[in-house]
């Protein structure tokens, strides 16, 4: 556990729920993603001196902002008097459903705890980096957070205190995300849900889980495509999107695996079996948008199997 | 595809839903089971000439009995006009939770396909089988009849058409099965669950589901104890069985992974490390039923890798 004078940490974007696996199932892209910049403080506690990339949306305090929390949750569960000065680069857009604020928090808790020497766990880095998403959804699930900080596919099999399987991802896997210039709130998205779910429609979604699961440990992708479904929330959330449907027949004609929104949306993914399928596939789902009249932002990458890591501390 | 004159087929008894798996998951064990004996019949058609082992209770009448349904459908779909007669021996109890009509259909289009040389393929025996449990229970699910048909634990990703997948079974786990001596109805038992389910418990349990899968191919006894947890069907269930909850008290303190309600009960299942642990469970959980006043039949079996095969000819 050495100290150096700064950590810079990037923690990678994330697509949770990945169509049937609603609260439970997420992965993390290889970009793009957050950096947080971890600097030695004179007076103990967090402060957070400059955020970059938001165009000014993000609460400045670090007691409001997830970047702060996480690092205030890391230094009670490690006992630490010291201070921790923080710079946040935001990666990319906020509310768009790819776990902006889980990858602030990991970011954040990764670079204090190696900045510190605190050698706290992943289990307690994700404790904090939730921690930090109870102050930006209102809710902490764990399902950004934990493939932020793990990378790869992530089960997470119950919530409080979070239980963390990672998953094996096929070679090659690759991802398609668009992000069509609209907004939505992740409160609000979960309101369109109610309480309850019809209990066949639980049935087909616990079949798809488990298949996907399985699919995964087989590197089968017929079966992770028949698995790619979502009868829970996305029949919900679709209609918060102008233009879903056609954006999702887009990608499945281009021959991707699935596609489903990512987290709450707006954004939407789609899952390929390589590369060069999620370049046809980001581009056929952001024609389908720009016929409804949408623009939007595109994203190719692999299927990260690398969670949050330290950068080269040149800034 | 030889024609013999006699065919003697075995199925498992199978243990469904397996606590997080409503309606998706099932395993076979090694014994009990049902055994069919087919014989070539000089008409067309199917008859059934004997059925032993139940006390007088399952229909007579081919066309009413699984078996019966299970082989008039197989000669259906194969297009078959010669004539199949059946002798059915009944080797575990009726409505008990262990999918005794799924073994009798299983067996009985196992055997009529191998005396017959129709070579059926697996998928459509397993659709002969579902034939032959719309009749014996109203509603046709494959979780009793795939895991009987192929052996070891197999997940039901969706149900019309089935889409089956099998999945590993780690060495030496091993099933106690308590049979208390009172009868539930399946229908009647479905009849408990409602039609809608808190999306809380959905979301519970698939998270569960998910991990179960990922120890099972992960031979990760740890991880499927603690999967093996039903918020969905056996809340509502289990007040059919007098002493559930002392029984499944007794189970998990003997040392099993997981217990729970076997398909809609009223036999209780317990998964076991290995055989030995499945000795004392079966103990444990039958010492709690007499504490209720309960006497019960027990099973202890490994988890069969096998399913649906041929005896020699001898009966």
């Amino acid at each position: 556990m050495s100290e150096t004078t700064i950590c810079r940490a990037f923690a990678p974007a994330t697509v949770s729920n990945v169509a049937c696996g609603f609260d439970v199932l997420g992965f993390a892209v290889n970009e793009p993603g957050d950096v947080v910049v971890a600097r030695p403080r004179s007076r103990p506690g967090v402060e957070l001196v400059e955020v970059t990339g938001d165009d000014g949306r993000l609460p400045r305090g670090a007691e409001r902002n997830t970047a702060g929390v996480a690092v205030r949750a890391l230094l009670d569960a490690t006992g630490c008097d010291r201070g921790v000065s923080l710079s946040l680069h935001k990666g990319m857009p906020l509310s768009s459903g790819l776990g902006s604020s889980a990858a602030s928090g990991v970011a954040a808790a990764h670079a204090a705890n190696q900045l510190l020497g605190l050698g706290a766990s992943q289990e307690v880095l994700l404790a904090c980096a939730m921690a930090g998403e109870r102050v930006a959804c209102g809710s902490a699930h764990a399902d950004n957070a934990a493939p932020s900080l793990y990378g790869g596919f992530v089960l997470i099999r119950a919530a409080d205190p979070p239980d963390v399987v990672p998953l094996p991802v096929p070679e090659g896997l690759a991802c398609a995300v668009v992000r069509p210039h609209i907004e939505v709130e992740t409160r609000a998205s979960r309101g369109l849900l109610g309480d309850t779910v019809p209990l066949k429609a639980a049935v087909t979604q616990w079949g798809n889980l488990g298949a996907l699961i399985a699919g995964l440990f087989r590197g089968d992708l017929e079966l992770i495509a028949r698995s790619l479904e979502d009868v829970v929330a996305e029949p919900r959330r679709a209609g918060q999107v102008p233009g879903f449907a056609a954006t999702q027949r887009a990608a499945l004609d281009s021959g991707a695996l699935g596609c489903s929104l990512s987290g709450s949306g707006p954004s939407i993914f789609a899952l390929c079996a390589s590369l060069a399928g999620a370049e046809r596939a980001a581009e056929a789902m952001a024609t389908a948008l720009e016929g409804e009249g949408l623009a939007s932002d595109r994203y190719v990458s692999g299927v990260g199997t690398e969670g949050v890591r330290l950068l080269p501390a040149e800034g």
